[in-house]
């Protein structure tokens, strides 16, 4: 038996995304011992009994692990690396499960100041509807894509670790631009989750709520699904790539009102090419993700 | 063994929403012969290689069925019934599976005249993004929701018959008003689909579209699985159901633009309550669904 790449690992936030990580560099056997760390003490306790984690740390214990794990809601990025600095070891690396990258590398470097190249920033594209503990999973990574993008200041080493962890999770690692990522991810995870939510909203609020969601069927359920994703978790992202989404919401706002129009218009030829624009766009979606 | 409910059966667009209905009549032994009509002489082939059809049926022989069960894109309603009313027998009964109530009523007026009677409206909520006969599959309306929304000419035994034919395919039945069935739907289910249509049109006229694509994950392939549904279907629904859409649709961008502001102001605390909303409201629908 080969001892395991990363002797001590921290995790900050033992939910899905950080107790999935660590259950699966644990079944990799790439981790020795996992320290976890948090705001709430049920959910660590409840990670603990689990065997997600070996030992509830300290900021102070959970800053001198070979890797450290930030998969918090991003808005608490700035204060967890505020809380670690102090203690940092030398060859601590810290990597992030943030779905935002310019605003967490942007508080990263407020925080960790001279010690900026140890933070290497992630973002696994990996489903987040489901919270806690208890939905961590060893798999939840196997065949997804983790986006990496790494700084300047970053050694080769130290990137090469955080995709090497995130291999042994059964992930594919692309590197990309932090800007290009979140204009890229507002588009096709922030927005998709914020429409879902204001849907949900708008159904909820309608004076026979009751009686319009007992006619939901199946296309209702797989829409909404992400609209039961985590809101303190949701809103630290919107707010996060602020920027983005309001581009997002805007440029979908004009076709919202282009299928007004042609609905109102009675245009039926405008609204069969909207529609099957996004059809053939689907359906070449699903193709190419099965190739 | 007993003889069938409905000695034949015609069934007006064999794809997946018709040929499902007659598969499961079929299977709880409840028809004897199927005929299938349509304006796609490959796709009435391929439904009488695949036994979903037992022959291919001009509107005269159709009109003589016991039952005729209307399943093309609800703008085909009035050619349809104005092709079958000129040889419709005595006592046959139509009946259809639109997704709006109120405008294939009136299309079916218009066709019908005095034969109103024999037309029982219905809605069978069962997903349709899949289609064509090669989708259709006896176990599709088992536990689903099929609404009927009768006619004050129906007589009690035919609105029986169709109640009856449903509950041979497994489905629950329930008895609406036309309007409300449609303005229920407009909300649960058209608007959805149109949102998921408008996203995906907006993705794929992004400059970038395609490296945006090669990032979406799990939640954007729930949040987008409708687009891909029949854009002939769908722009007609959009149009049957013109006026609750637009209803919709105004309410739907009031919740847009209050989450837009709350973005815009930094206002976390209205955009948290407007997520909370939506997150409690969809883990209470989905424990209500699984009760």
């Amino acid at each position: 038996m080969t001892a395991p790449r990363f002797p001590t690992v921290a995790v900050a936030g033992v939910g899905l995304i950080g107790g999935s990580f660590v259950a699966a560099l644990r079944q990799a056997g790439q981790v020795g011992r996992v320290l976890g760390m948090g705001r709430n003490p049920l959910s660590l306790e409840k990670a603990q009994s689990l065997g997600l984690i070996d030992a509830i740390a300290t900021p102070q214990e959970a800053a001198r692990a070979d890797l450290i794990m930030l998969a918090a809601p991003v808005g608490a990025t700035g204060p967890l690396l505020g809380a670690l600095a102090p203690y940092l070891g030398p060859n601590t690396i810290i990597t992030d499960a943030g779905s935002t990258k310019s605003d967490v590398v942007a508080s990263a470097r407020a925080a960790l100041g001279k010690h900026i190249g140890q933070f290497v920033p992630g973002h696994p594209i990996a489903g987040a509807e489901r919270t806690g503990p208890d939905a961590a999973q060893a798999a939840l990574y196997q065949d997804r894509t983790v986006i990496l993008t790494p700084l300047p200041e970053n050694t080769m080493a130290d990137v090469r670790a955080v995709r090497d962890a995130w291999t042994y999770c059964g992930a594919h690692v692309i590197d990309m631009d932090a800007d290009a990522h979140d204009q890229a991810l507002a588009a096709v995870s922030h927005l998709p989750h914020l429409l879902a939510s204001v849907f949900m909203t708008h159904i909820v609020r309608s004076p026979d709520a009751a009686r319009r969601l007992a006619l939901a069927g199946s296309g209702f359920r797989d829409f909404t699904r992400i609209a039961a994703g985590s809101p303190e978790m949701w809103r630290d992202i919107f707010q996060s790539n602020r920027s983005a989404m309001l581009t997002e919401i805007a440029a979908l706002r004009d076709v919202l009102d282009e299928s007004e129009r042609a609905i109102r218009a009675r245009d039926t030829a405008a609204l069969q090419t909207l529609l099957q624009t996004a059809a053939d766009a689907r359906h070449q979606w699903e193709k190419e993700r099965r190739a």
